[in-house]
């Protein structure tokens, strides 16, 4: 369980341990939410719940709303994307029926639940919570730039979707497994499911950008570290500014660079090369170096799921001889991830 | 009059020409807003008008909201700052009176006017509209860094406050003087007020941020400058994802760095060293070149309004003779300026 983020952040913890909705899905795809939090919190997951039709599992067990509430369950966490961007009325027949037994309902959907009339009903006949995690906290402050205590990780990447959040959470999964002191703090919707709280730092208004940051994570012990989801890219022409304001507040003393050897052009925005490896790691030194001046990079965190074992390995290889620095792919583990990590703690 | 922005941004175009408000205030430097407009939208404003115990004057000539909106008036600008945050009787009875006369009201304040029920309840009933130039527009999409056409120019800085829209608002004035086609660009709250339209950079949530500043300087005619005010500064700890942003969508083919020769640390950050002009043009090329390859320095603005005439020539000689690019102070204007203009537009 994380640490407490001080008054202003705790807005934003949800209530655990959660019961998984899977609606009516039936395509694995849809469900990413639910098996990452299957993989990732697991402990915190009761089971999971799906309505006529759905024919996904996260190998949880199934269980009604009421019998996850009688499990300890203090939440329904919506594990599906909604297709088309409606919900339909077997989904707010069930989550009507999570509140009922004594669930919030909370949700990364682009929809807001509260604008679901039968939901907002419900909600308010019941005293349950409606909490979307899309939602940044109120009461943001600006940023201060101030030193904190305690140790920062920071994932950062080449792009967008190439692995940050995975790294990060493999990265406290180590720190925690040596024996360390540590909190993974989520800036996306799935990892804030994940954390049980956190910052959707690509909700904040501009100006409170490096301050959500700062608040995300507060002072610590001197030997307590925390390891901070990335968003974006510095290089990347659309969300360049979620990533600098993240990364002035968080004021890593170390990152890991995020790649994806297959990618060339910015997700998305074809005319715009991915920035090299090289590339990341000076300019984010340069301008992290604002807010922390040892700021160092720990290493490569490398996804290579396009590639069979032998040329992951090889690539991973050549990059390590080119680039002088630990690279690993945290979801193949092994010798490499543990030097990764060990850079990291260096 | 600036050319629109388009379906998305037109919901910002404020209604002119305006009424400038001045409450009850008796000291000048509250009523820094109206004195700009004054100065920089004289032709746009048809008088002011204050209450009871108003001391201060634009020069404007006096006159009732009956009289303005006979005399063209379209709104009623809040031309001053409410002390302490609390808008009083006299300002909300002038306000009503300003609506039932058939002007809209326009605000930078920080309480949104909307959120006083006498001042909605009039805008109800008159029909007329209580417009916040703190809120951007609805809509505004994710950046694409697609390269528009027409040409650009953004000032930046090395801190906040130090004289990026008065530079911004210099420079533009020189190239309509010039017979340039032109448009002033606006970001901040004054600065829509005197544009009659922009996008108040700071209160965009992150993920668009760049975004904005795409639709704020839109395709233009090839010789057509928009010429942009800048936010924050690129080192500045908590506001840098705002410069960063609105650097990326501006994608400036040319910059001019603001610079107060006074200032050494950053405006409240007081562990923080101001940067150098020389790491301002260094980092803004680089950054500034993933959206602008072609982006350039054009000069600095030097803001020497705490020296002599005399003192302030020989700063602005030593700058131009240590950095080799022109350095001029627009507020002393004369040959110094005219060659940064040119600078500009070499």
């Amino acid at each position: 369980m994380n640490a407490p983020l001080g008054a202003l952040a705790d807005a934003i913890v949800l209530p655990q341990p959660y019961l998984l909705f899977l609606g009516d899905t039936t395509e694995p795809s849809f469900a990413k939410t639910a098996f990452g939090l299957a993989d990732w919190a697991a402990d915190r997951c009761v089971g999971e719940f799906g309505v006529d039709g759905c024919a996904v599992s996260t190998g949880l067990p199934r269980m009604t709303p009421a019998e996850a509430r009688e499990a300890g369950a203090r939440s329904l966490v919506i594990g599906v994307a909604n297709q088309g961007g409606v919900i339909g009325e077997r989904w707010i027949t069930a989550l009507v029926e999570a509140m009922e037994a004594g669930l919030d309902v909370v949700s990364g959907l682009h929809v807001r639940l509260d604008s679901i009339p039968a939901l907002a009903d419900a909600a308010r006949r019941t005293g349950r919570r409606l909490i979307d995690v899309r939602s940044p906290p109120p009461g943001i402050p600006v940023g201060t730039g101030r030193k904190r205590s305690g140790k920062r990780l920071l994932t950062v990447g080449t792009d967008c979707a190439l692995g940050k959040k995975y790294t990060a959470l493999a990265l406290h999964r180590a720190f925690v497994e040596r024996g360390l002191d540590a909190d993974f703090r989520a800036t996306g919707q799935t990892g804030i499911m994940i954390a049980g709280g956190g910052i959707p730092m690509d909700a904040v208004v501009s100006d409170f950008e490096a301050g959500a940051a700062e608040i995300l994570s507060p002072d610590a012990p001197a030997d307590h570290w925390d390891v901070i989801e990335g968003q974006g890219s510095i290089f990347n022409p659309a969300y360049a500014a979620v990533s600098l304001g993240l990364l002035h507040g968080s004021q890593p003393d170390v990152f890991v660079v995020c790649h994806d050897p297959t990618r060339k052009v910015i997700l998305g925005l074809e005319d715009f090369a991915l920035p090299s490896v090289e590339e990341v790691v000076d300019l984010t030194i340069r301008l992290g170096g604002r807010t922390n001046p040892a700021i160092r990079c720990g290493g490569v965190s490398l996804n290579t799921s396009s590639f069979g074992a032998q040329e992951a390995e090889a690539l991973m290889a050549a990059e390590r001889e080119r680039l002088n620095i630990p690279v690993a792919d945290p979801i193949r583990g092994g010798t490499a991830f543990a030097e990764l990590v060990d850079s990291c703690l260096a």
